[in-house]
């Protein structure tokens, strides 16, 4: 049963440390305990290790990918989304999203964290980037200091 | 529970004629008791009435909107994308299906129909567009007589 | 000198026949005499005739591609630009011109035409698809007998 | 007359300081004098800014706009392309361009930092973001002190 009105990206890189992998699994599992549905780009890596976490507890599980195929989802994402349009999914990654958790990750991380600011959709951050503007810190990107406290943080700013 | 070999697009325009409209929900229920989930544009007309029709059945409906809102959806979009990429979305509604069953419709139901065509996708017609190029007719489209016969004729065709 | 106020896409196949590369490269060297700027897919075949001829008459060329390089251009495209979005570039190559001119042309081409049609933005033929719905025959896209009158068309129509 | 080589896009907000603005002139200006053609969002503050400036040295200015319309050009936008796909556009923003020069911004303007560095296009920073990760340090933004040495360093490193 799908809840629609809960949807949260997990996001972070395709080559996690396993601490960052460990993460992601961990997040996803409590976002499926939660019954909140699982957005991300599809891919492997921290996307993978979300699903993997929330198929483990019978969550829903949706890939974006940037491809031509369904093939490059990862073997736990349930319901692949097909753009061919490239690294632009990364809009439609956090858009599809009420809230975004953020796992590590580089630069393809990096534009998803602020696609997500810039639509006015809450961020919350585990090991990733901090960010700051002509020398003085930018605070958007809420800290959290493991996956339960990222998913309770995620959900209760899901408000859109 | 999803099954995840079988994504099937139904499309056709946003203000249909009656009829097209009683087709795209028979569709959209003979899809869901068959076990494919239904891809689509997410918005009215002959996506909401598919997307109806599936949900009735217990179906999955999966709504790729081109704009920047989930509330853009029709209520009956259980899994709704926002992509915020306007007409290109057309492109992932059609490579998201593994076969496509188009219901009457206008330019945007064209347009998915070609994209479908330009990637392969076989595309099985209701009441729809017919092709002519250099004054030759082109048979790309698949003729159907009545719902059942599209659902059955997509499912068959959904091999990628 | 760029006249803002005319940009043309011309669009077709990338494997045309040698007449319709011959009408192509007359459609460019036209559209450059009379002053307009020429957009187009970027790649080959007719969009490659069509910058050549433009070329020729000194004329301005832009070539939306689809791909992440720009090295994918064609030698006369003197402005390349980049999507990295695949076949959704179709949509950004007719909403950037005045008025299509399509000549020939495959599934692809049909997708412009159609995304066209779907604008508002009027569409010349030289030898391309034709249209008809539900047995109905469209005659949206206009019919031109040679080069000079497609552009004739074109620019008369090019108004928004 | 449009150098190919040459194609540096220049991004920032939408709400410049008087500062900012006065460097995104400066920064359109240099780059017409030393031949190089400008890429940007076509939008108001930076962007048409630096626009003015490449234009008031007879330089070739390129506006990849969000959204449906050419209207939204800035009035210094002498070839608009249309994409209709919007932030996604950011994307091409960045790829059409061999370097990229950041003045300030927003997350909008860090969005297109991140996909310049994730395709490895570099980045000139201007009063912009810096970065850091899991608490290092990233320097993958080149710094500069004013326009003339943006210009130079981007030209310099405009390779691709």
């Amino acid at each position: 049963m799908i809840n629609k009105k809960r949807f949260i990206a997990v996001i972070g890189g395709a080559e996690p440390s396993p601490q960052e992998a460990k993460l992601a699994e961990e997040v996803g599992r409590e976002l499926a305990k939660q019954g909140a549905s699982l957005v991300c780009g599809g891919l492997g890596g921290v996307m993978e290790a979300a699903c993997q976490g929330a198929q483990s507890e019978g969550g829903v599980t949706i890939g974006i990918l940037p491809g031509e195929s369904r093939q490059a989802a990862n073997p736990y994402v349930q319901i692949p989304i097909v753009t061919g349009i490239g690294y632009a999914r990364n809009v439609a990654v956090v858009k599809s999203a009420q809230a975004v958790i953020a796992i590590g990750g580089s630069y393809g991380t990096l534009s998803e964290i602020s696609h997500a600011l810039q639509s006015g959709i809450p961020v919350i951050g585990l090991n990733t980037w901090s960010l700051s503007r002509n020398g003085q810190q930018d605070n958007s990107i809420i800290l959290a200091q493991n996956p339960t406290e990222a998913v309770n943080k995620a959900l209760n700013l899901a408000t859109n």
